[in-house]
């Protein structure tokens, strides 16, 4: 990624410079590059080529990171300082910009056409599934398929493609890229089903983010969402008072998190979490025999998605 | 446009919808789409794709439309409420995004990676441009050649990769292609010069915007400029304590456009988009003979942009 950087900012403002290189390097977990290497490994690529790609699937993560960050005001993101706290608002929307269209580059470029429909594909289901998002903001009744139905957009549709395209590049089979698809889109929602575990579970430590602040912001996640559908009635009253109420409140928060506790909801989500993460490993089954160390690789990452406390 | 948009927007968030189509029909003068058109027909193209193709100028144009207004927290575009105004901050950012990615897939899939390749050089130019016109704020040392880099990237590329991406797509020659990209990096530059003329000379009622406000921004542009260069050493340190001053002040104002009438900087400042248009109409030379109608239209175009009073 470095070397990308390198190569394509000569000349370039060096404040832009500096802005890329903090939002880059912020030390985030780089699964993203780290799934389109092994995605075109598993399928016979031994290109070198494959660490540029890799790199565009940061590039774009962290512009969504970025643009995120100043929708929500944040003023930190992986423990420290967001870029829009940092060099304000313009450069951070400047920079997502930048990353954006990089990306957009490389994939056009090293994946061809059928690499950047997929990968374009997937970045407009991200914006879509903000949209959506804002729609169930603070809605009771929101069900878990419409659930799903937001985080496969925003999370699950760009970790899929990234696998997709790793095998798009490799030149892969019909069956391969397909299986690669599934992996990816079954280990991005439970990818983000743990995440909105963390935001009411995490150590705000491990993971630089106060925990609650889905419940504050309106969004309702899947504990929640299958503790509404499993409370009685009246529980089920007292959860819904407490999300259209002032939600601010630790006496609400606690509320709802005591009723996750009775009625499992958080044990659940883990168990989908699970469930989605089998299937992902089990749609990789083709490559079971053939490649048995990269197989074993991508099966660590998706139990890794399991563990992970940040 | 609207083909594009209805094909690639069926099942997405209606608000979604409602905000792409606000955004991009709100009357813009349509120049980019226009320019990539003209120039496929010029070097022998009547594929009806075009059409396809030229929206992503203004997909992409509009995007950088809305995320500038988040930027500047303006209030108004085109006479009516800005994006973010009338939608908050973080669907405009997101239809930006939106906007962003199908214009790269729509260049990817109709141009080709090298039509790609010319279309992210131009994006990621115009934020660089963005970065360097800040570092020149409020700066009355800054020259000419700083304010041509500018503009070069902020308003140029795009215009000249929109010319040389409609040659691509018409498989243009080597030298067709160099001549459309110099006719757009000229008229582009002379759109951006007389944008910032009409910045202090505009009717309101006409642009829709305030005048004075790149004064007010800090913003130098050549009539301010070429001032700076031809005042007398008393007059100089009057207009740089104005830059420097409180520029929000009336008096401030007043004073640096009596300057700039009376050493000429409106009427030189004209006479640079002259003859930057004169040159992008001399760059077409190599279609005179062969292709009149279209020759007639792309200079036309490129004189309307120093007739245009909006």
């Amino acid at each position: 990624m470095r070397h990308d950087l390198a190569q394509c900012l000569a000349g370039n403002d060096p404040l832009l410079i500096e802005v890329l290189e903090y939002a880059l390097f912020g030390g985030g977990k780089r699964i993203r590059p780290l799934l389109a290497i092994l995605s075109a490994r598993i399928c016979g690529c031994d290109d070198d080529a494959i660490y540029r790609l890799a790199a565009a699937f940061e590039y774009l993560h962290v512009a969504t990171l970025i643009h995120d960050d100043v929708i929500d005001h944040a003023a930190t993101r992986r423990g420290r300082e967001a870029v829009g706290a940092k060099y304000g608002m313009a450069a951070a929307i400047l920079a997502g910009d930048w990353l954006h269209a990089r990306s957009m580059y490389l994939i056009g470029h090293l994946a061809g056409p059928e690499g950047l429909e997929v990968f374009c594909s997937a970045t407009t289901a991200m914006v879509d599934g903000e949209f959506l998002q804002l729609r169930h903001v603070a809605n009771p009744s929101v069900s878990s398929q419409q659930y799903f139905d937001v985080i496969e957009r925003k999370t699950g549709r760009l970790i899929s493609s990234t696998c997709e395209i790793g095998a798009i590049f490799a030149g892969a089979t019909p069956g391969q890229r397909e299986a690669l698809r599934t992996y990816g889109a079954r280990i991005g929602a439970a990818f983000q089903v743990i995440d909105d575990l963390l935001d009411y579970l995490g150590d705000q430590e491990a993971t630089g983010k106060k925990t609650g602040n889905d419940f504050i912001e309106g969004k309702l996640t899947l504990p929640l969402i299958h503790t509404l559908g499993a409370a009685s009635a009246t529980d089920r009253s007292t959860i819904s008072d407490c999300i259209l109420g002032d939600r601010d409140d630790a006496a609400a928060y606690a509320t709802i998190c005591s009723m996750m506790e009775q009625y499992d909801g958080y044990a659940t989500a883990r168990k989908t979490a699970e469930e989605l993460v089998a299937g992902g490993i089990g749609a990789l089954d083709i490559f079971r025999d053939g490649c048995q160390e990269i197989y074993g690789l991508l099966r660590t990452l998706a139990l890794y998605i399991l563990s992970r406390n940040s």
